[in-house]
């Protein structure tokens, strides 16, 4: 880790990223729905951009820690991705994404897959860790995600020492 | 023209459309710059779910009225479009797109590209127009909008007409 | 502008550009027909060549004047491009592309939509505008496509001067 | 679940996958290396098939448990990627997959991504869950994939019961 | 075959096709020139539009019966494919393609690849070969083609019934 | 040809190289079926990866010798591919190339298409051939298709000096 001086802190509004997509034939497997890697591939760019804009740099997919499927996605669906910062760890990031799909006459959203994912902020020269800036929250639910966010990682760092 | 009962009017805001986009090689051109053919696919996407939103079914993009292409955008870079309604005439809305580019320090963003288009509601089975909600303003700059796409439309129809 | 020795002039014909594509189901949308993203794609790449085959150097995109679609496109048709220069502005070029479709048996081609593109010659190094050679007319034809190509760019500086 | 007559158990090896990539600009990002959405999708890919060879029908992903990135792929490399299930439960398929890079000269490999993902066999038509064979292992290895594999789906229940 | 009338000749000009492609990223390999599988697409696309141009209904490949990479294509090249009918032969046709990049300053062509493919006119519902139009040669250079096409053709019989 | 000392023989199976694909819409053609371009480009990757591992670097196509498309290959179906060498000649290298598509239910095999290639080892800086490996034979089959690469060689020999 670098010694620099400490990060100004950033909010989690700061960086959460609004990602819209519309279901084309190039997306959808032999059964007409999207297929499960491209929805994987909308979350990673999703999470993506949300970790650079805290972070201010291109960050680089660590882990997938979750991600779960809830509902089929149809050709011809608007797709909507929210993600955001849960909390940041020294140079690591816990990002959140939501996907759900807008009834087109409604407008109601249906949640279709949801994913917790873990960016890392690397020198891309040495390929070291750089810090990132502390995660300021602002309301009570943000303060909830940044607690499971700790209880989570907690959880892994355990696993990967037994 | 169907006969149906006078739809109810929708906002502006409620079809207004954000959507994100992380540029990646295959975006590029032989320049590294994105290629103006894919920027031109992300507007009518992008415009295409505002028009979606608006009259509740998948409409078809009728014709590019305008599109000014200000700044390249680079690979990294990320892109955010944003599309609104500037009036809904009879079975037609015209939908206007902006292009912004977001720095990755200060987040500040820069215009790329600006575009007006003209979207249709067909009926697919019978390829008739069908109509859509007329368009509510609710402020100044949304009236002001409306005022201009009623200009637009008057000069576009003496040129057809010429 | 740089002041180098004054260009030969080029032909319409010298620069004129067919393409020919086949639909797959990548390039359509959900109602099976071509997405209006695609076919701007296609239009700009067919321009691009005609541009650069004018000026002998990669042309970038600067706008989209008009582009109106006709026709729909469907899986599995021929798609033909024509792309042509109108005329030459010191370091932009104004090109005319015509996009039709070829019956599978009769070989009659519907027109399916048409666009007016300009492209500059940039110095891809400072940025900077450079000369394009003057386009030589050879039939009324082409005199005629330089004339409106005039009255429409007298139109769009009296529009970008208001 | 139906009650049709119990299924004949497969081997592990009857639905062992094995899949190979080679890196094209297509795959990368800003950074050369290739994107992790990328990855996410030949992932799933893979385990796709190879949870299809196992019930013999197309099973859809239900969730990615776990996927770790190890070292970044890099254009031009060859990837392999192995895939086997390690266990089936009712109507649904742990499967692992592992994802490794070839050295070109020394043919070494490198652990790049592994991954944990549950597949579903769903009837296509009521999207109800149908039973899949149950899972014989041959060898202690896969004995004890299949131990913690019910250790990880207790793990889960009870999560998602908390 | 069918027992039809005897089809009306057309001519070899009736069905060649010119095809013109701008060389992007997402076509090269990590070397920066077209990656082999991206040409051998682009001529066998070129290819099955000339073979549906003369027998009017979609032609299936049935074969690659040489092809030759003579030079390499370049990121931003103009690539031109120019295809034709050799022969026709009851239900299948021999389409000879030429693949030539064009130097942006001189316009000068150079050969980077050639190939011979045969099609066959298949009835899409019962998988049955149709009968073709019969070729009608106009010059001395398309009827050394096809004398070509049938000692070709003579070759490979004898070498399957080898 | 560099005159370093003799290379190391290297075995068949060393270079044998496996692919697997399932087939997604963008692969199709307007029938269903996989497009002709696209099993061209998976023939050339897998064949590409097998010249690769036996000379240890990039190696590039120079000709497709024959190609023969001998079933259709639908939605949804896994393809498998095998590439082995089938003898290496100074600084080319003759790879064979098997498509098979695996019956979801029986898991048996049917053969889709076989291919054979020619690649050289180029110097990438200078254009230059560079020496492969010689090829180790192991069992009378591996025998038997070297034998068959040299009558080939020869033919093709004897038709480009007549």
């Amino acid at each position: 880790m670098n010694t620099t001086p400490p990060l100004e802190p950033r909010t989690v509004q700061n960086s959460a990223t609004d990602m819209t997509e519309l279901v084309l034939p190039p997306h959808t497997n032999a059964l007409g729905t999207v297929f499960g890697g491209q929805v994987m591939a909308w979350i990673d760019i999703c999470a993506a951009i949300a970790a650079q804009r805290h972070c201010g740099r291109v960050a680089v997919t660590a882990a997938v820690d979750e991600l779960t499927f809830r509902a089929p996605i149809h050709l011809g669906d608007v797709v909507c991705l929210t993600a955001w910062l849960n909390e940041a760890f020294g140079s690591s990031m816990e990002v959140q994404v939501r996907v759900e799909v807008e009834d087109r006459q409604t407008r109601a959203r249906t949640l279709c897959a949801d994913a917790l994912l873990t960016f890392v902020n690397l020198d891309h020269e040495t390929g070291r860790p750089l810090s990132v800036p502390p995660l300021k929250t602002q309301t009570p639910d943000e303060e909830k995600r940044r607690c499971d966010a700790h209880i989570r990682r907690k959880a892994r760092l355990a696993k990967r020492n037994a």
